[in-house]
């Protein structure tokens, strides 16, 4: 368990604004796979909470919905998950299916899940603790304050 | 997904120093589950950098050292494995089959990870970047500094 703080994060734009997609290094020896990301030097956020979502049944739809300020990252640890990030403008679907992939989503992106693999585990880090009026839900008024802020 | 700030996490004392197993909030609806928690008033430390151990074939052992001055917060978020942890005076191993189940290990603690199911991973926050320098991969130098530290 040897990683080099040399290991770089391969950091992708997407085409949605501020949306990145993360390679994170991977170390494999013969005790396994380690992934790692080091807060400071590759994400663009402090994180003050961490969240799973698990168990989610395949039909299910979960996100929908913005955040005013929050900024997120998203790691599938575990099977796989499609997530819609839209900044109002472009939108696209990424397959997440690799703890070595990290999608990074800043505050103002309408965001979907969905095609949950059933022994999906998303892990999604936070910049703040859980405020319920910091979402935006409806997608007009998302649109609204795109408009707004452009 | 509604997880109210209110939600408790239970922290227990496991009888190794310093120690402690924590059950993280589940929070259940017809869209799956979701488990968090939040960095600040949950964990006794700032996160600088996580890292996730996956694919560890079941008869590999990882770990198998101390750190002097890094916190660590262990949730295993797939699948299952059998942490130990060990202060010099006392051991436990303990079974992390949840993702809302978490272990914290404060500095000076020896830990050994195996057991690892097929479909394990396992999630680690750490209070700090990867440093050689602060790593105990002896035993009986561990030993030395615990008695050193009583």
């Amino acid at each position: 368990m040897n990683p080099t703080a040399s290991a770089s994060v391969s950091i992708e734009p997407t085409g949605v604004r501020g949306v990145s997609l993360y390679r994170l290094p991977q170390v494999q020896d013969e005790r396994g796979m380690l992934t790692f990301a080091e807060v400071r030097s590759h994400m663009p956020f402090a994180v003050e909470r961490f969240f799973m979502v698990y168990r989610v049944p395949s039909r299910e739809v979960r996100g929908e919905h913005a955040h005013k300020v929050l900024h997120q990252f998203l790691v599938c640890v575990s099977g796989s998950c499609s997530v819609i990030a839209d900044d109002g403008a472009a939108g696209r679907e990424f397959l997440l299916n690799s703890p070595a992939l990290g999608l990074y989503l800043p505050p103002m992106t309408w965001c979907v899940h969905h095609k949950y693999s059933p022994d999906a585990v998303l892990l999604v880090l936070a910049s703040d603790v859980y405020e319920s009026a910091d979402y935006i839900r409806d997608y007009a008024v998302f649109m609204d304050l795109v408009r707004t802020r452009v």
